[in-house]
C-alpha cells in the first residue's frame, strides 16, 4: 500500500522532487536521527546536487533544522503539521486519560497501536520505572504476530493483509512466538472471539502483554490497547483493567458497541409506589 | 526564519515541486485537518492539475492518506518520520514522566513548549478532568508574551528574537495581558533572574500559569515547563512543584547546573571514627 522509500529497493531512484522530499525525510530513522548531507544524499540515492538543492527546500520551510552541530534533523514544523494525522496524535489525545487511569491502576507499561501495513506503529506508551522493558517506542513499529497489540490488530485486520501477515516471513523473537501459520490462526481466531489478545514470552522472555481492541464510529477496529507485564503476573490480574479502559476509549471514540448498557446487568428495582420508603438505604 | 507558506501571502505561489508538497501539506490546520482535492488546490494555491499530480506521490509514501469519506488527511508514515523531530517527540519522551509527577501532585494542566521563531509550540499536555480550561493543544501554537512557558521561553531567547517580540504587535487577552514593551522588558528580567515566569490571568480570566526553564547540555533553553491553575490558586503552591519538575528534566537532558548538588545543603556528618556508634540511629 505504501512503498518502503527509506531504503532503497532495486536502486531505482525517485523521480518527482515531491518523492525527492519525502525520500529524503524517509533518511531519518530513530538510530539515526541527525545526518550530513552526504549522509542524506547516500541514504536518499539521490546525487549530492540534488541533495542539496532539496534540502534547501526543506529546510526553508522547516521540515528540517540544523543542530547545533550542523547536521540535518527533522524540524519542529514537520512535526506540528504531522501532529493533525488523525490516526496520530488526535486519537492519542482522546486515549490518553484512559491510559494514564490504566497506568495509575496497574504502573506498568501502557501501550497505544494501530495498524500500517503489516506493522504496528506505537502511537503512545506510558512506562512505569520499574515496569518490565519493552522493545518498543513512540512513532515506531514493530511486527504483527508477536505482540498483543499485534495479534488484535492483524485478528481484525482485512482477509487480504491477515493472509499477506500468514504467508510470511514470520520472525522468530524467542521460544514462545508463534511462526506456525495454522496455529496463529487459530490465536486469531480466538482473539476475535474472546476480544483480548495475550502475548505470553512471544517478544522477550520476560515479559506479558495482554491487549484488547479499540473502536470507533461503526465498531470499526481503529487501534489497540495493551499492558506489558512481567511474565509472572497472572492474564487474570490484567485483564478487566485492560479491557474497561478499551471500552471508554470506544465510547469517547463514538463506537456504538461502547455505547450500549452491558448485558447482564439487573436493572435496579424502581421505587415501590406506596409504602415504606423509610426503610429503603439512603442512596 | 521559517516563511510561513500554509496560507498564500502577495499571491507568490511556491515554485519547486518539493515545495509545492510543503505547501500541500500545510493547507491542513487543526480547524480543517481534512480537505478534498480542490480544497487543497485552493489552500495551497496550486494548479489543480499541479494539485492533483503532487497529491498523489504524497498519497503513494503515505504523507497523505484519504479517510472514508474520500477527503485527504494527514497520514500515519509522516507522523513517524516527524516523530524524530529532536525537539518534540524525543524531547517528550524524556520529559513525559516528569510531567505525570508533576500531574500526580497537581491534578492540574501540565505543560511542555518549545519556541518556534516568535510563537510557543507545545510539545506535551496533561490535562486533569477538573482542571481550568486552556486555550492551547498539542503541537499548536501560541504568542510568547502573555503565557507562563512564553514568557520563559522569550526571557531566554536570543536578544534579536527578544527585540522582535516586544516590537509587536502584542495581543490582548484580557485586561491583564501585558502590551507595553517596557513593561514586558522589565517582566522578562525578572524571569531570568527568579527562574520562574508568572501569567496571571494574561490568557483568560479563570486561569494562572507559574512556568520554568528546562535545560539541556551547556545549560542552553531547551523548553519551559508550566501549571495552568485556578486564578484563585496561590503561586507558592504550585511553584516549588514546577521547579523541581523543571530540575528533574534537565538533569535527564544532561543540564550542568541540574547535575550539580544544591548549595546550601549541609552535607551529613561523617561516622565518627571511634566512640559510641551504637547511639546512631539506623539507617
Amino acid at each position: 500500500m505504501f512503498p518502503v522509500t527509506g531504503r532503497r529497493s532495486g536502486g531505482e531512484a525517485p523521480t518527482s522532487l515531491a518523492t525527492k522530499a519525502l525520500t529524503i525525510l524517509a533518511s531519518f530513522t530513530p538510530e539515526r536521527p541527525r545526518l550530513t548531507l552526504s549522509e542524506l544524499a547516500r541514504e536518499s540515492g539521490l546525487a549530492l546536487t540534488t541533495t542539496h538543492r532539496v534540502v534547501g527546500d526543506l529546510l526553508a520551510w522547516g521540515a528540517l533544522e540544523r543542530g547545533s552541530d550542523g547536521a540535518y534533523q527533522i524540524g519542529l514544523r514537520l512535526w506540528e503539521t504531522a501532529s493533525l494525522a488523525p490516526r496520530g496524535t488526535p486519537l492519542r489525545e482522546v486515549a490518553l486519560p484512559y491510559m494514564e487511569d490504566l497506568y495509575e491502576a496497574t504502573h506498568e507499561n501502557v501501550q497505544l497501536a494501530v495498524r500500517e501495513d503489516l506493522e504496528v506503529v506505537y502511537v503512545e506508551r506510558l512506562t512505569g520505572r520499574g515496569a518490565v522493558r519493552v522493545l518498543t517506542r513512540v512513532g515506531g513499529r514493530f511486527a504483527l504476530h508477536a505482540t498483543g497489540v499485534g495479534l488484535v490488530l492483524l485478528a481484525h485486520a482485512p482477509t487480504d493483509v491477515q493472509e499477506e501477515a500468514l504467508a510470511g516471513p514470520l520472525r522468530r523473537w524467542t521460544d514462545l512466538t508463534i511462526t506456525d501459520p495454522a496455529r496463529l490462526r487459530a490465536v486469531l481466531a480466538e482473539v476475535r472471539r474472546t476480544g483480548v489478545a495475550v502475548s505470553d514470552r512471544q517478544v522477550t522472555v520476560d515479559a506479558l502483554s495482554v491487549a484488547c481492541p479499540v473502536h470507533g464510529r461503526g465498531d470499526r477496529v481503529l487501534a489497540a490497547l495493551s499492558v506489558v507485564v512481567h511474565a509472572d503476573t497472572p492474564v487474570h490480574a490484567v485483564r478487566p483493567a485492560v479491557q474497561a479502559a478499551a471500552r471508554g476509549m470506544s465510547r469517547a471514540l463514538g463506537a456504538p458497541s461502547a455505547l450500549r448498557r452491558p448485558e447482564g446487568i439487573r436493572p435496579r428495582p424502581s421505587r415501590p409506589r406506596s409504602g415504606r420508603s423509610g426503610e429503603e438505604p439512603p442512596l
